[in-house]
């Protein structure tokens, strides 16, 4: 098993990216152009933006203060890419690792420390910021690469740097060390991973500190507040996700796994507790967790502003860690219905069709169309109207790139009675003596064959998701064609060579309410078909249809069509609509009068497809036509 | 005339706080309590901060950089309490200004630099981070604190350190000297107004040179861009405010200010369209600006939500400011209108009861009710669901205070023809030969009578506001009564001593409906009363009721009742309304089932004086039931 999370115990087994291979279709083009396009590309910019030559500086004692660039937190980029590259070469393909790790072990220092912000003469000293320096956090980036390297059956300079540097953390902040811990979670959930690759226990124990440390106020009362790191509140004693998304998510990861290895039934039901209040009020229709620019923070229950909605690329990644180590442990459905949403909605969103640019926000709703962005160089900001090359903050392009290398990872489990598909993508899936062709265009159609290619005598169950949005799906097995509901669809029998089974998923468009406590898109409804959500975007009007004064009529039918300028298979969907004026306009409050209703047609595009033909404004949620009970 | 603004030209002529004396009543009540507990409470945190301290260190030398206290702007609160204490002088009440002026100049540098952050061994040289540092702003203040003394008739030494100060910055600054800006504009209609009290024209010339300077990419591009300091287009070819709001309004009234001095027409013009388009598309029901907690900023166009409302204090404090001169510039009273929505619903919201609390943030919806907050030490946060008796950024209890000071002067002003009355309360007017004593209970009631103490014997003009929202208003005359509509009602005629004038204005509760493109309150309802915008606030309601759920009938009645906890004459509104609680819950999306009606009765207050209480969640916006067309 190659693959980022490998429980010792739980539900579900887990199978790696050597034994889930994706072969075109959505994810494996997707996971190809990673190879091709964005792996690559980041390691141009690391180059240019001088993230990588920090460690060279650092490696021949040349880092003065002056000399170094980038933000406290970019190493963790060089570690990023170092785990997507091995990732990339687990799974059969080829990526420049050898020389990362050369770079990255050079710079180490005796002792295990490694970070080129901190501890050389003039900089500050070592430990002096851990609110925001961010040293365990780029731990746990390189902690990670270097099991990505383990797993993929390598020792080499990253296996021994991150080995190096996980024993020094254990020693420094162990529990005669410092008793503190880092601005940012992450370091947990690596430490765990790398117990589980090493079977050293004390990075268990470790990692279980800095979980229980957290919450006691140990850090300070910065004007964010303690709930932006989560020291303000002890993670078992918490109700639902709050703060900083990301560190909220990385931190959650954590202690699911130390609550797995430590069979802390409590703990892990604290965190699947808190899961739930988030996906029922603090989630955004993609997938999307985080509402609120100030502090790229969750937000209150139901506060999900569609224009203003945060919805950072990786704090989607972090959910969709989060909920593949809750499915594990759990074997619920839901967990697998979140990361398929989240996967389609964001992760495939953040990034440009040429594989090149990204988001590090994605909102569900863009008023102002931007401008075009120069490529040549970082964008200063976590806010475009069109995806950046790269950012003085880059923190999602190389989280997407080790989340899209190690994909195959995410698809499928084993129990001891069978075989578990929890997302559909075409390709090989093997274990032990079975092998299963998958062949599918999902999610453009929602037809998903399996044909079993080998399998022992022994009678195990194949168990196929039905995600909860299909209502309902039909399952054709050799025994017949039967109606099945969400959750997952079993079959159990004897597999001889050759049987096929067949899941169609019911992929027409389909509309969607909010649940009325959401004030941000009261009176609207959206549309989705399949897992994807769609939106509209400017580019396919004409300026007279403003989008921002767009109503539809929800008896309108949909009418699906091509649209080949994004993408081979793209379904893009037509349906009337109209645009409404309010009369007045000085004050924007009264009694509104009568209104100007021009019909006109609506054209929708899958959401994860936007911003790919130029500046664009673009809205997911759709007023409907007379909202009010108020004789409008 | 002694008030903050007194233009050479335009179409009004301001009358001052010696001539407009507000003797109890709404807004004469709040001016005692600000002189009696809002100006020594402000004085005695200036103490407790060691902000006032920071002058004294400076006096002798001792101002090593960790002694200094408070952040790089906290200089300036120093100089807006002073000011609030000359306009209170002024007005024939008592501060002990006399020792603040003696400590702020003594401070003061040989040359005229003043600033207890910069300049010193050990700290930054002067002027080597004006983007941040805040030179400029606080000199700003202290120069409008110098002019209200001048104003006064007093030369001593706060004018003196003002006018050395202006001096100063027209040397290091001027057309040979530093060809920058400051990061926070405020100096350009301090600079105005000190040349309209001195006579001294370099200062005009300096603040129209600031005016030109800024939008030209002076200043760095920083994270939240330039348009947070108004630095990526010139005044001129902007269309509506962005970037941070006290920022653009404070720009705002400089521009103005210069406008008028120049006889600059399209700079006038310019102004006026942005606050046109900004009250039609970024204003809030309550008048409030700065829909934005990132970078405290203006959104796009109808970005307008209700629970993260940033809605800034000092904000509503700039619009009130600009409304003012614009209004003086113009004679329109639209601006009269907006600045007694943003009096009534922000400024007197901003001050607990006892006047020794404030808010910084003033959203239309508190979701969470919050902590009681610890009256002893100031809150480290904008953001409090409570008043804080003093912030780490403690800009608005000081401006609060200087604008209650000085209210008298944004209340009546008089032209060739005659005298206007723009805002209601009770107290005496004169001008020249002419006297008026105003008698109301408004806002609660909305009579307003007005008798003639003094006047000449030619014919003048009165001219009475009717606001927009009133629709219609009948004035009662020595000749007859009859219906007036909004704008200006006029009575033009020969006047005698005795006589008297009574404008009756329709105070009943109204039914508010927003422009269907403000997403944020689609579909929802808010309750208004004269200028009073109502809100709905947990402590009056069973927790049975949650605000959260709570939909209304705009058919159902809206009953008055005195609700004497929250002061005299207070008026609440009971209706009948229900709460419904939607199907199902584990994802907020998808066919939201059949609803829970429970019926209830639901309480609305002044929005100004909510959470005086204790902690409450608030909602300003009310669902109306079943919004959606969609069969729920």
């Amino acid at each position: 098993m190659i693959g980022p999370v490998l429980p010792s115990t739980g539900a579900l087994r887990p199978l790696g990216v050597d034994q889930v291979r994706l072969t075109g279709g959505f994810w494996g083009d997707r996971q190809e152009r990673n190879a091709r396009a964005t792996i690559p590309h980041a390691r141009h910019w690391l180059e240019e933006t001088g993230w990588l030559g920090n460690f060279h500086l650092a490696a021949t004692d040349d880092l003065a203060p002056h000399r170094r660039r980038g933000r406290e937190f970019s190493d963790s980029e060089v570690y990023k890419l170092a785990e997507a590259m091995a990732w990339e070469i687990a799974r059969g393909g080829d990526a420049p690792l050898d020389e990362l790790s050369t770079v990255v072990a050079a710079a180490q220092e005796p002792g295990g420390y490694l970070n080129t912000m901190f501890g050389r003469p003039g900089q500050q000293p070592r430990y002096s910021d851990l609110t925001w320096g961010h040293e365990l956090y780029c731990y746990g980036h390189l902690v990670q690469a270097g099991v990505a390297r383990l797993r993929g059956g390598v020792r080499d300079a990253l296996t021994n740097a991150a080995i190096r540097a996980a024993d020094h953390v254990c020693v420094e902040f162990g529990p005669t060390g410092r008793q503190t811990l880092c601005g940012h979670p992450e370091i947990e959930m690596a430490l765990v991973e790398l117990y589980r690759a090493t079977g050293t226990a004390r990075y268990l124990d470790q990692a279980r500190l800095f979980l229980d440390r957290r919450g006691q106020a140990t850090l300070p009362d910065i004007e964010l507040g303690r709930a932006y790191f989560q020291d303000d509140v002890p993670i078992r004693e918490r109700t639902a996700f709050d703060g900083h998304a990301v560190r909220a998510l990385y931190l959650a990861c954590g202690a699911v796994d130390v609550a797995v290895e430590t069979g802390d039934d409590k703990l892990l039901a604290a965190v699947a507790r808190q899961w739930e209040r988030t996906v029922a009020t603090r989630t955004y229709l993609t997938g999307g967790m985080g509402s609120r620019h100030e502090g790229e923070a969750f937000g209150d229950d139901f506060e999900l502003p569609a224009d203003r909605a945060y919805v950072e690329t990786c704090a989607a990644v972090a959910s969709v860690m989060l909920s593949w180590r809750l499915l594990l442990a759990t074997g619920e459905a839901r967990f697998a219905d979140l990361a398929e949403r989240t996967l389609y909605n964001v992760v495939a969103a953040s990034t440009s069709l040429d594989g090149r640019a990204f988001f590090y926000t994605n909102p569900l709703r863009q008023r102002g169309a931007g401008a075009v962005l120069d490529r040549s160089r970082p964008w200063p900001r976590a806010s475009s109207s069109e995806r950046a090359p790269w950012r003085d903050v880059s923190c999602c392009p190389t989280n997407v790139a080790r989340t899209l290398a190690s994909l195959g990872g995410y698809v499928a489990t084993v129990d001891d009675g069978g075989l578990q598909l929890h997302q559909y993508a075409s390709g090989t899936v093997t274990s032990g003596g079975t092998a299963l062709t998958v062949t599918t265009g999902y999610p453009w159609g929602g037809s998903v064959r399996i044909r079993v290619d080998r399998t022992g005598d022994a009678p195990w169950r194949l168990s196929l998701r039905v995600p909860a949005w299909a209502g309902e799906a039909v399952l054709s097995t050799p025994e017949g064609a039967r109606r099945v509901q969400p959750g997952y669809a079993v079959v159990s029998r004897a597999w001889r060579a050759g049987d096929q089974v067949r899941l169609r998923l019911p992929v027409a468009p389909r509309w969607t309410e909010p649940n009325p406590r959401i004030d941000a898109v009261r009176g609207c409804v959206a549309v989705e078909r399949g897992p994807l959500v769609y939106c509209a975007e400017s580019v396919d009007h004409d300026p007279a249809l403003a989008l921002d004064a767009v109503d539809v009529d929800r008896s309108a039918p949909l009418t699906e069509r091509p649209l080949p300028a994004l993408g081979r298979d793209v379904v893009a969907l037509d349906l009337a609509a109209s645009t409404t004026t309010a009369a007045g306009g000085g004050w924007p409050y009264g009694s509104i009068g009568t209104a100007d209703q021009e019909p006109g047609n609506l054209t929708l595009v899958p959401y994860h497809l936007w911003a790919n033909r130029g500046p664009a404004t673009m809205r997911v949620w759709l007023p409907v036509a007379d909202p009010h009970a108020t004789g409008r």
